[in-house]
């Protein structure tokens, strides 16, 4: 640990967490120093936009446009990239990983879809591709389970993975306003974004789960595949009845291994999802993340802290940047594989369908409230073998008004559900199609 | 990635945590080497007592009483070190290192007076001592302060570190019973040990923060300059009132870095502490450990697990076992500073006096049941500038008897309100010394 000769960085990407970097780079300089044996030094930045002041000084850095140059700055150890997005990014990493750079990256967009590509080439260059800020902000998650839960057979994995829809979440039921005005405030205060459709729609959450569940499971999935469903369909009587039943609606990326006899499937997902409130992740408010992670040693483990945000990312990003620097001055790199499994063992796994889910269902029907409308629902229910665990009928409207009727089942199969909703939205007295949600018990 | 050799494990105490780091060798082999690309073989184990069956499969596995052997066998590379105790743990431990082979150790007790003596020599030999098992159980909270959260200066942690005083304390806390009914329940049921000491007077916790600290601030410590309070002066009563006011009573491990112009203090402490019920610390119950760590960029963070027992810590111990043979593979060791801080870094840092600290206490007085005591009490507070925020009294007693007569206070200094306490606990109605809790209110 002699060598004290500083590692030259560079940062693509000069936006809210490129300048959370340079904020913490500065700041913490005499730290990270401290811990590494040797300084970071920040040598080049290139961004679009050269004119807006970040608020952060930059003496001794080179800042310009130009991405090319950097990524064939022979200075450059290290490239950051963070403009997001998919082609440009790709691009650029996969240059600076031909150059022989080290990369580290936020793009959890980017690996959802492209991670055996760029490990892939990283590998044949000896090179390391650090991305500890795509997943949970500043919660050191991927470390955790490549490395400190590496002994387990992981069973289980629960996320909250977007502080956007957990903050929407945790107003609506704060407020009971209706999602639109939550989501606007959202966006008024700069948690969402103005097309916040990734976020809303669970896209974001898909991105990051796609991510855990190759470390977790060694699984070689994509984003595409995992069946995701966003938060704009819930109203404000589903978080008041679901509170009475003593639960809280958060959206959840949810993966499982599913090892059976001669096959292993994964279960992975993405929607709202009822949790009890005696659970740890209830207690997750406001735009924080947190993941649940269930080994077959460890037992149940959670890890907390703030999804995203200028500094919190940023403190991510610099921690992979340390991490490589560590490697880099010791002549080395891939000390441990990406995704947690060795490249040769990570390999396609098929994924459980919905309709084999087995689980306690929350259904809000919207029906005219008229005498034996409960029975008449109760009984298909019946018909397909579901047993009914709770029932609540909210408000009542004038005759032949249409109002919600709750209820929570016993544990069914999920394919026996979807049969008797599409029989019930069929009835008369049915008036719009029926909202179903998930209980995961178990946390 | 290509050496497939075997990496030779050699385990030198065969109990409870050497039971389950078998067990999951065992079971977990092929998920260790699908992330490792290299089995990990346990060809020794060392025992004093090599009579009792443990229920593990031993085929192909040398298992005798020779540790001094093993410690000398060629074959081994990695030696676990799992019979705790100060003396004979150091001396196997300084034997392997100067053998040049790598540790893996649980044992927290020695590395809170020893960390210096034993990774220094570890440097000089060029070896690895991983020691995640000693802090949190399964918990990879030493991995996460040391890389995930090393772009930061922490600010400060807060650690459940034991698991029998926060069982002790959460069934104390649900069944109204008293400090000895409830050990006695945690001794017979397997949560505590037959002499409990260092449980729960705060002993193994402070072992606990002593290296959480080093690895924070980068502090030279050993636990003996730790103070520290354990649980046993505690009352049903404490609860009682604790929760009426909105707060859980917790056994916390405190640091937090003073850093104020031209020095830098630490604060480390470990005593029970009202913590509110609306923060993640309160809802851990029973054994289970977690660790609040706020840093700079970060922000709050929370690692929650299990703290103790078979598997977790063997989930830590195979961890580490990995990460070691990560290394020599590559031929390797010394990647990351094993407290954090590069070791010519690590310097002695004065301790904060708890006269010092400024904040909410909780007091128990108790005092002869008659009029005018409180407005007593509440002079003397007053005279030195105590502020009352709250008051309880509990029961009413007959004439002349004695009750628990209970006071939140406004921020006040430490040395006021224990000057105070000594003024009151001499007044002729109090009869009884005053129990002080510290609150944190922050968290």
């Amino acid at each position: 640990m002699s060598d004290r000769r500083a590692i030259g960085v560079g940062l693509i990407g000069f936006g809210t967490i490129g300048t959370g970097v340079v904020k913490v780079l500065r700041r913490n300089a005499d730290v990270i120093e401290q811990r590494l044996g040797a300084p970071l030094r920040l040598l080049r930045i290139a961004d679009l936009d050269t004119e807006t002041d970040r608020g952060v000084d930059l003496e001794g850095i080179r800042f310009d446009a130009d991405a090319e140059g950097l990524v064939a700055d022979p200075a450059v150890d290290i490239v950051v990239e963070l403009i997001g997005g998919i082609e440009a990014a790709r691009r650029l990493i996969l240059r600076s990983v031909e150059g022989g750079k080290h990369v580290v990256t936020a793009n959890k967009a980017l690996l959802a879809l492209h991670s055996a590509e760029i490990f892939g080439q990283a590998a044949r260059r000896g090179v390391d591709v650090a991305f500890e800020a795509s997943v949970g902000g500043g919660i050191p998650i991927l470390r955790s389970v490549r490395e400190g839960l590496a002994a387990n057979h992981i069973e289980a994995i629960y996320g909250i993975l977007n502080g956007t829809t957990n903050y929407v979440l945790s107003e609506m039921e704060e407020t009971g306003e209706d999602f639109a005005v939550v989501l606007k405030r959202a966006q008024d205060l700069g948690y969402a974004e103005a097309d916040p459709s990734v976020d809303v729609d669970g896209g974001d959450a898909a991105h990051k789960l796609t991510l855990l569940a190759a470390m977790c499971f060694g699984a070689e999935l994509t984003c595409k595949e995992v069946p995701t469903e966003g938060i704009r369909g819930l109203a404000p009587i589903d978080f008041e009845a679901s509170r009475e039943f003593g639960y809280r609606i958060k959206l959840l990326g949810i993966a499982k291994a599913r090892r059976e006899p001669g096959s292993e499937r994964i279960e992975a997902r993405v929607h709202p999802t009822l949790v009890p409130v005696s659970s740890l992740l209830a207690r997750v408010d406001g735009a924080m993340n947190a993941v649940a992670v269930i080994g077959d040693a460890v037992g149940e483990t959670l890890f907390y802290g703030a999804g995203a945000g200028e500094l919190p990312t940023a403190s991510a990003v610099v921690g992979d940047l340390m991490e490589i620097a560590r490697e880099l001055r010791r002549g080395n790199a891939g000390r441990v594989a990406p995704l947690s499994y060795v490249p040769e063992m990570l390999e396609p796994k098929p994924l459980v369908p919905l309709g084999e889910l087995h689980g306690r269902f929350y259904l809000r029907f919207t029906a005219v409230d008229r005498p034996g409308v409960l029975a008449h629902l109760a009984g298909v229910l019946g018909e397909h073998e579901i047993g009914i665990e709770s029932v609540m009928q909210k408000g009542r409207g004038g005759a032949r008004e249409s109002v919600p009727v709750i209820v929570l089942t016993h544990p069914a199969g999920e394919a026996a559900v979807r049969a008797a909703l599409d029989h019930i939205d069929e009835l008369e007295d049915v008036t719009a199609p029926t909202r179903l949600l998930r209980i995961e018990q178990e946390l």
